[in-house]
């Protein structure tokens, strides 16, 4: 296990709801209800879908230096967190872009320009196929990609989606698309061991049998979970019900920025429903103990306190030689993480409640594991709070006012 | 004025405490209390500074590719967020990377190999000079400069700090940097028209003066404050009272992301003391309508949102003609505005109340106009709610935990 859960200073009482925990961890593993297909999912993970997604990994790596990744929400933020965290070591692999995340024409002509003058292949990822920011993103750089390569625009263009259904599987079919499937039964948020993800990843020498591997591993480790793993669930369910409204991830590390977006998404939307949740912030250690660190140390205390924090690090510096007060040759990395020993004394000492995940590595296996922990945590504390963690229908309101709007402005023209 | 506030949705009686929050404002403009200078600094900025400024940033600018600016907390996120919104538009000027904003063995690895092969200035901004992050990054890289450039380093780095006091004033003294003064009476946060902010921006191409004239005149504006500025401040207040705990700023564009930032801090570190405060989240639209978005429209009410929408943009993608439903050859910018119009709607009916921010474009009045309207806001709504919004001495507690942990580190070695 590169995972460890502590605990200690959560100051919480969560004896009462064990048994209610323990058996929702149970449900979930007999796989029965909607939209609970990731549970099982990396161990049942075959062999053959390993090879086919490294193989044709390889074939695009090959063809291209850009690779652009086209999605939004649980389309794009599993990949972007793994690529940042893990950053390309390698320059034997494309570069990635995402795009299709947003509406900013900005940014859009941005990819526009780049689209243009490299030599890119485009991987789009929509379950529905009908997402409407992936679909102009996906359109718009088509209709360039086909102006550069004509027809062979078709063997650079990959689709992710349903495995019958909606307008990009057609696509895929009509035009002969390279395509994976996304299990009709794991929703976005729950994807991260999913062709919408892995195959990215694989494009970019990313070691996706470590990190399948990962999720395997704690999925399968059912003492781990009755001992500690779905505290954590129940910690942040006992601290809500104590008054708690805020969970605020912490890391220390710039690099999993994206990470925290993850699990903003993980848990705001499998929890923020009924009027109940609680709200996901995230925090950096040491960056924000300079701008929102006042607030913690002082402020309302709605709050409580996840720190992730990384134990090991490829790249570090030593502290130069004119540092004064006795730092001179102390490893930068060992200052950053008496930082988070510091910040943690003193929130404790203001009286926050603190979590702490220390994981191994910024590296596959581990970040697998973490991710693998989390969307259960989700699970659980979902289903402790009473709502349904796997469903999302309030993102269906503001697009039904969208669509209005769109038809009075198309009605005025 | 490039700045429209509008109130209507946000629900809530603000009569009562007005003639308060006007005579807060005008003692504030009387400039008595500590760490006030920043009222009035826009409009008693000097025609001699700013000539300094630019000559001093265009030898700056011919002497280098990259300037790496050194600094953290209110010395970093200022420059960040305008660089970031307004882009380097022209080729012709240095490159600007930041440092020393952190503690990641890491992400400062990357910034000495940038500094070894490049031609680099840097801008150490630091008020006291004694700030760990920035002291780390200043000392690693004048030694690598020192090893590239011998002597010449010297010309090379610029000192942003206290006019007297601290070591890196003492530095600018021995080694004669280039440097300029951070008034005293002016804390970080509310530093966005000083020099510590000032210099980095016209180094790299940005007009100062357009920036500073932004925020002279919405600080004359006394109308404008009367009529409808301080009302910002009061809705917050009024909110805050009526049981929201929460200010979620929501901007779509993604290069706005760091101004998030910088109202995270602003608005956190002002007002989060005394157990009180707003807590500042940021959110993207459309972005985080696919992740935090769920938690928007059903979780705990416990928020109220801030838009702030840019009306006019550079850049802009036309629809595709392959779109179906009509929308082709729209603008996505058009659309982008759209879904905030449809969040605002879906978010409202929920019962959310929603403030809107709008300004003219992501150029440099405009911004020099909302960052002073927020400065000014912040110190009311602090005031209102009773706490000093000038001070944080809540910074300091986790900087004394780390210390004594440094203490016993070094002493087991």
């Amino acid at each position: 296990m590169n995972l460890k859960l502590n605990l200690e200073k959560a100051n919480i009482e969560i004896s009462e709801d064990y048994e209610r925990a323990l058996s929702i961890f149970d449900e979930l593993r007999e796989n029965k209800e909607e939209f609970t297909g990731w549970v099982n999912w990396p161990c049942e993970f075959s062999e053959e879908l390993f090879a086919e997604l490294e193989s044709k990994a390889a074939k695009i790596r090959e063809m291209c230096d850009v690779l652009v990744v086209v999605g939004i929400g649980g389309s794009y933020l599993g990949t972007a967190a793994v690529v940042q965290a893990i950053a390309q070591r390698e320059k034997c692999c494309p570069h990635i872009l995402f795009a299709g995340n947003g509406l900013s024409g900005e940014r859009l002509a941005r990819v526009v320009e780049t689209v243009k003058k490299s030599n890119v292949c485009m991987c789009v990822v929509s379950k529905s196929g009908d997402t409407l920011e992936t679909k102009i993103a996906y359109k718009a750089l088509r209709n360039i990609m086909e102006g550069k390569y004509g027809s062979d625009a078709n063997n650079r263009i990959i689709a992710i989606t349903d495995a019958e259904t909606g307008a990009l599987r057609q696509d895929a079919k009509d035009q002969g698309y390279m395509s994976f499937e996304i299990p009709r039964n794991i929703g976005g948020r729950y994807s991260a061991f999913t062709p919408a993800i892995l195959f990215p990843l694989a494009v970019i020498g990313i070691n996706i049998r470590e990190f399948v591997q990962g999720g395997r591993d704690i999925a399968a480790d059912t003492e781990f979970w009755k001992e500690l793993g779905i505290k954590y669930a129940l910690t942040r369910y006992e601290l809500n019900k104590a008054g708690k409204d805020l969970e605020i991830f912490e890391y220390n590390e710039p690099s999993l920025q994206l990470l925290g977006e993850w699990c903003k998404q993980l848990f705001g939307e499998s929890e923020g429903k009924n009027g109940k949740g609680l709200f996901p912030a995230t925090f950096l250690i040491s960056t924000d103990l300079h701008s929102l660190g006042q607030y913690l140390q002082d402020g309302k205390p709605i709050f409580f306190e996840t720190m992730v924090v990384i134990n090991e690090f490829d790249d570090d510096i030593k502290l130069p030689n004119n540092m004064e007060n006795g730092l001179a040759g102390m490893s930068l990395n060992e200052i950053n993480r008496i930082a988070v020993e510091g910040a943690t004394e003193a929130h404790s000492m203001a009286g926050t409640p603190i979590i702490r995940i220390e994981m191994k590595e910024k590296k596959e296996y581990s970040l697998g594991q973490f991710m693998y922990f989390m969307m259960m945590t989700a699970g659980i504390t979902g289903k402790l709070m009473g709502v349904n963690p796997f469903t999302q229908d309030g993102v269906e309101q503001y697009k039904s006012e969208m669509r209005s709007i769109l038809e009075g402005v198309k009605g005025m023209k």
